[in-house]
């Protein structure tokens, strides 16, 4: 039970020591705050989204991560190129499906990207996650799930259907690769006033896949880095102007030891 | 002359109760900025502007913001798109014509975007404003225009023109839909240092009409809000950077009490 | 030698009092914290990519700023454009070969940049720079580059051969137009956990060159000051995030004064 936390510092220092390469193909929004939440935790961040480009980049990238927030055809395009050619050199993908669910293009690129390279992680909000199901799905809709269990089993089925992992994030994150189930429950509730708080989620678990290829302890472990970060952020600044600064400086200075003591993940 | 103060209480009160998503087809500087700014104030941000999209996005939006500040042919056209969308569904719209009267392809498109969708509010600087004349038009240009007096005039007769509402933002906003002109005189010199909060005192424009029909009233109160969070902003920050953070802490923290009492409205 | 000092105090003064307007092509992820750097220190932003609005833009320009970040084949083809209009009209060009010798997609991009426009600066890491040499360049790679002196006579031997100005910038910047070699030491380690911190120094030259026609004390000059906002601003903030605001700040309250006691600027 007390591996998580372990594996939570180690994590930390290796993407310090490391400062694993994460190569963003990501939305207009987030890039800037993406980017500057992977220097402030030690990564190193390229954005890169040329059609003729995308594979050689990520050729060199410890990992990469494909966000569809203000997708279109010929960004999506480049995702799937950039993702195939992951998929072939091994290296991890994690995606975030901003707003599947909301309008079809949406819905239909993140199953496009699914169905075509080797997602590692899915890390969206239940209702982004849930979109993702197929037509013979045997989960529920958004609707009917009532409790945190049943959401549980709704996830696992789901992550069994599409085969990857899947990190569900919201008040607790809930993570699982359909047969192990983690709950991290660190975070702050000024995250939902910043933009792009769980696109800097996603990242962080991008840079934490790129040291750790277990994608269960990397997942729960860079969420309870970034919760954390957000528990600093919220002691120090109470409006999400400071606070989205304060998280920034938070990824930098929270050690090893301050995350091993302060990460609430449990395993089922 | 109350009436405006205590309709700007009720519209933030309204805007932080009903979370309206506003969709924003805007430039690439801003979109962070303004995203935040939205989430800081109580509404909800979203960034979309692929061709096949707009049109479901908008659906669902209680208004549309668009904004041809980095534009483009491409993004001119998603622009036109969900305007018609919005027109036919009586979704209010706003338009900043950012840089209009500076380049020929500024001035044509917002032209174009106002001769074919249905804007309620136009937001601009002076000079925009007047770039928008069409060739016959009783309006005098930048240069004759010597007085608080004359300007008034001028804009008056443009929105009747333009048939539409137009905000002429400056150290005093005018505001006027052709018969009714209202100033407010909120805001802080340090706005002027920091890039897009022209863009976000359309936003909050945006915002502030998904919750009032009144376009006169929703720019009025919109710009006094925004403006006292450049006041609040501007006695705890002397510098911009600090200055800009400041402004998305205070339109989180600004209650609508302190809007009624802060809010320099006057209706002529 | 107090030449240069009081040079930068003079160009800092005449940013303030001219606001030139910089004309940027820049990547997506460092146009809102540039377009703030150049506000904050006085200048004019402008962010504008279209192929029918480069020319018209650029005209008004007092420096084009051409940074291939996020680059793709039409961005270029803007680039090119834009900085033909720009030779043509003898406004100053500065170009930001971002992530060149990392793909081939960035190196040939810039290469073309450079052979089709005339460009008076260019600024970047030393791999970036060395990475733009031509096929038959007497330099050599960045393997062999040993001492500060070798990579002084290398980045002499690449400016006569690009007929151009460079900038390598680091803990040390070296500048040179391959006669005279002028070092700049001011900056702060924070500086490299922000992003973008190097297209921001890019800009800052940009606003420099307009109101100073010597690219060498320009080019010395802006990155002396640029050095120095982060070296205030690391006297006030000990974290990325706060580290990045406070640079902004800097920008606005480092005086004419304050520079040219600060500047660390040496000419061999």
């Amino acid at each position: 039970m007390a591996i998580l936390p372990e594996k939570a510092a180690k994590n930390l220092m290796a993407v310090r020591e490391n400062k694993p390469l994460i190569h963003n193909i990501t939305n207009y929004v987030v890039m800037n705050y993406t980017a500057n939440a992977l220097l402030a935790m030690g990564a190193s961040p390229v954005m890169a989204h040329a059609h003729n480009e995308v594979e050689a980049m990520v050729s060199f990238a410890g990992a990469l991560v494909l966000n569809i927030g203000t997708l279109s055809d010929s960004w999506i395009a480049s995702m799937i190129k950039a993702g195939k050619k992951a998929s072939k050199l091994r290296i991890p993908i994690i995606l975030d499906p901003v707003g599947a669910g909301a309008t079809a293009l949406r819905t239909d690129s993140a199953k496009k990207i699914i169905d075509e390279t080797r997602i590692s992680v899915i890390r969206g909000n239940a209702s982004e996650i849930l979109s993702l199901r197929q037509e013979d799905s045997k989960t529920k809709g958004v609707d009917s799930v009532h409790s945190v269990d049943e959401a549980a089993e709704t996830a696992k089925i789901l992550a069994g259907e599409l085969k990857t992992m899947l990190a569900i994030t919201g008040p607790v994150d809930l993570i699982t690769d359909g047969k192990r189930v983690v709950r991290v429950s660190n975070g702050h509730p000024l995250m939902g006033y910043v933009t792009g708080t769980g696109c800097t989620a996603t990242v962080t678990i991008g840079a934490f896949l790129a040291v750790d290829n277990d994608p269960v302890s990397a997942t729960a472990t860079a969420l309870a880095f970034f919760g954390l970060a957000g528990e600093v952020a919220g002691a120090k600044a109470d409006a999400p102007g400071s606070f989205m600064i304060q998280m920034l400086d938070a990824l930098y200075t929270i050690t090893p030891e301050m995350l091993k003591e302060g990460c609430k993940i449990q395993e089922e």
